[in-house]
């Protein structure tokens, strides 16, 4: 299976080694505007430089990995699913649910296979624990914790693009929360504040939030997040049922202890999404891979997609009228 | 300096014994309706046993420990304050927040001591937590996390009587919120459900929920509870401010930790919270005492009572309106 | 039952208040040279201040514990269990082999009582880990690793007359490891250093020691002192067996943990052994109590303070000769 | 950097994967007597196969990485030092010290690099621990305790051939002691045992051993081995020091606990030393790598693989005298 990386970025060129590093999947293209950003991509991964009109036209390319500016995910999709591509999508789709919508159609008149990145679905610890849920190790599925702190806030540049917290970083945990309640998420309280640095807020933004979701049969999920944690990537996660308690836990940069006069002290966590989760990236790749060459489903759809922005549209809501939002009244 | 106890079931013998512990504190009288309570904890602890009419009139007692039941509580406190007597109550002082008002009016001007008892406080690990961030470790304060679970639930006849899940279980948690954020708290979000035994629900209360408070600097504290958590007695404490996060874990049943084929097992947690906040309990009594004999005031009061049980009043209202209720809309 | 301690001094309050928490166990008398010492202690708990004469002659002192210098102890031992009183004595029961055995022929003609101080054995961490063991486990056990370090070295003066750090401090090693191992040591290997003070060394004793015992079947226990850890009082077990490795852990100062920018840190362990065997002492007169009244042998008897002595003089033998010394090749 | 794999076994693979990972190397080929295995790696990396005569001959080949059998490791090592090229092997160089030492001669004649493969030099948080008590942070280093325990005996035929438990296994922690101590090992203390299965006693080898390493100014190592475990791949490291003790633990095989009425469970270790040590082998190719180009020396070399074996023949010898032996007094 020959894959075309669209956009030689960051998170591109995570997914260009996670493509090199999987059987049966080859990295044939890197398209980028920036020459010298797609020939570095060519240079470490031996692949072909190519225009993205190229790329849609290459009859030796299964499928695309979009990894371009949020702007221009809906179109791309549009464009590689109608060129009959398998398609692989950064979240979000587009910040716009309308706009989700009408890609989606789009995606499902072409019948093409389309996955949204939620990579955190694959990192082998919550994976681990998502089949230890499943297998009934801790009962019936009651309470769900999710704790999200980033290292620092992202740039303001970044900020005021983002969508905001719960569209930028909460949309991973409103996945997740989906993911482990095995119920949809009916109904959304969101409470958000300015701790962390003033200049968020007067972007309108929030960098601090706790969030309840609640399920048709009343289980909950909490979600804390923030984007200031100075002792690295924070990441948790802990189901709570009849039976028992299922938590996954940090990574921390070596599983070291020193003991001292002062205590006994382990390094600070990971402090880069990318190293924390490069297992993830991976698995999700190669989970792509088989689902396209197997013809099954991809694991995560544009439709999961698209759910987890409709619980993040309630949030802010939330948070502006300071009520629990239900998610079927939201209209767009 | 002399006490008496009032009440010689389980949380009376849990203070009997603090009481016996407590350097510069003697047990001096227990009462009770039922002789044979009364007798156990004279025969275990070296007391008298007495009337409540005669403790009352006993020059040799200097302070009252009252474990009576809850709806004795406020007249027991007025009429031992009158009586110029010290007074530790167990929460809450009564499930009526006038009636909480009334006496906390009486004990003013009898100018009195009163002390009531939120025994978390005083857990040894809590403390040290505390003193970690009232010394700066973490920062500024931004987020709180509570998690409490009992073991299983109380008797039906136990929540019938209860005054329901907020103003009996999380109001423990309402208080810790309060003494950690270091800030009052304005609004509650209450989510609450019946996962755990249909009949709870059937009593008209909950035995799951999940709050978010909020303090007017935008603070947070999230709180997590459950009636059941088959590993025992959960209770667990985060606080993550601007330079860190500290915090507080469970006590297993024992320090050990066996490792075989199909993994790592260490021991449940203490399934009791007699023995979990054993060491807590004579650490409140010992504050108590020192509070009454050195003249200042009990580092928990009254106020501190009725606080916790305004914000469960706000968490029964959020629960039912599916808002945000300010604390200074409640109307008593 | 009542009793009677003799010595006054730090190990002596901490048996007075082991006493006054057992239930059925009353602390009647103390007896100390220095009147002072043992006046705290009557004005602590509550007993009465006599000479060792009196308590031999009192018929209101059942058993007595022996809290005196080391080279007290044995005449003691045999004093009081002609005197028809059970016998409770800190180890050792003498630094010299020989007179440790005249002084259990005496006991064993008296047909008394007679336990040795081996506190570890009653901690309640060690005690479920040994439970743990016995019930089968970790299968049959196969090798006992043992981890004691002391927080910093004794005085000087103490150490001249401690019979050096096999005798003293290792003992209790070597009795854990004959009560883990379920089989009598046959052989002993012991490396010791001066590495801590240098003074030490000069004292004729040493500070840091590695040893290996053999059992007859081939099993080993490993063994590794030091008279300095910074960061606490470092106790640790670990069993390893056919089926897995049971272990237990240390005593951190609470049960507390702050991320911050340079990691993560826990508390020092607990720095005193009194605070960390407190729970042991407690259950330790509590056993002996137990089996006095009840007519049973002591869990530890004076053949085990025997035999862990004949353990160290090996190791000692074993330092000199640089090799493999046979318990059985010893000549005393 | 150009790369020839001889050997194209499990080792072998591993090296090939690692080789392909490391930028700036190049797996050109792969020799192997069994034309399916060298198949394999050729289709799996994208290289040549070649016999060892072409690996000899061919120039453009840079350095070979030698998997083949124990007993052609030396003969192999002189063949392609004569040849100029840089040389990895897979320890050991031979299981007799001679020709060993005679081996070794070559290569330094030749002037050409030789690097030993004690991999877990390389492991990152072995890695880490070294720099920590590199740093100071243990203050000077007094006692090194190595745990490595294996899931599961090797097949007999492997034992038959593998020159014993101290040459095979022990040796990777003797390399350890030596990297970990900074000072030379002195003499060797070791005891061992038949307690896994006795087929191995009959084959005339161990399965469990204890053993006590000591330097010139008195510092200590402590080993423990076992040829099972049940719980995994048992691999801990402590360096106990002046100012404090560093560990580095155990890789289980997901970050996850959980919570149930037995207690608290986390998954057995990842059970085999290929999955454990797959960092290591990447960082100990790239470390090969970085000094042939740089023309440094490489980080563990045939004298460090000659004083591992010499420290393991000390221990045979050792077991066989029921005494410390003396490396110096080692006569080959």
């Amino acid at each position: 299976m020959r894959f075309a990386v669209l956009g030689a970025g960051r998170i591109g060129q995570v997914h260009a080694r996670a493509i090199a590093s999987v059987d049966g999947a080859e990295l044939a293209a890197v398209s980028d505007p920036v020459a010298r950003a797609a020939e570095a991509v060519r240079d470490r991964f031996g692949c072909e430089v190519r225009t993205v009109d190229d790329v849609e036209d290459s009859s030796d390319i299964d499928a695309v990995v979009i990894c371009s500016p949020t702007d221009t995910h809906a179109d791309l999709i549009e464009r590689f699913s109608r060129a009959g591509k398998a398609v692989f999508c950064e979240k979000p789709v587009d910040l716009d649910v309308q706009r989700v919508r009408t890609c989606l159609d789009v995606v499902d008149r072409c019948g093409t296979a389309l996955m949204v990145g939620f990579q955190r679905r694959f990192d082998p610890d919550f994976r681990t624990l998502k089949e230890a849920v499943d297998q009934g190790q801790v009962g019936d599925v009651e309470m769900v914790t999710l704790t999200s702190r980033d290292p620092g806030p992202p740039p303001y540049e970044y900020i005021k693009r983002s969508g905001g917290l719960f569209r930028d970083m909460t949309i991973h945990d409103l996945d997740m929360a989906r993911w482990l309640l095995g119920e949809e998420v009916e109904s959304v309280f969101a409470a958000a504040s300015v701790l962390v640095d003033p200049k968020i807020g007067e972007l309108g933004d929030y960098d601090s939030a706790n969030l309840i979701l609640t399920t048709a049969s009343g289980k909950h999920c909490a979600i804390t997040n923030s984007r200031r944690a100075s002792y690295g990537y924070d990441q948790r996660i802990e189901v709570h049922g009849s039976h028992g308690t299922a938590s996954a836990g940090n990574h921390h940069g070596a599983r070291i202890e020193i003991a001292g006069k002062s205590g006994f002290t382990r390094p600070p966590l990971l402090d880069f999404f990318m190293s924390r989760y490069a297992a993830a990236y991976a698995a999700e790749i190669e989970a792509f891979a088989v689902s396209v060459q197997s013809g099954t489903p991809p694991p995560v759809t544009g439709h999961d997609g698209l759910q987890a922005l409709l619980l993040a549209e309630a949030a802010v809501q939330s948070v502006k009228e300071g009520r629990e939002v239900n998610v079927a009244e939201l209209h767009f």
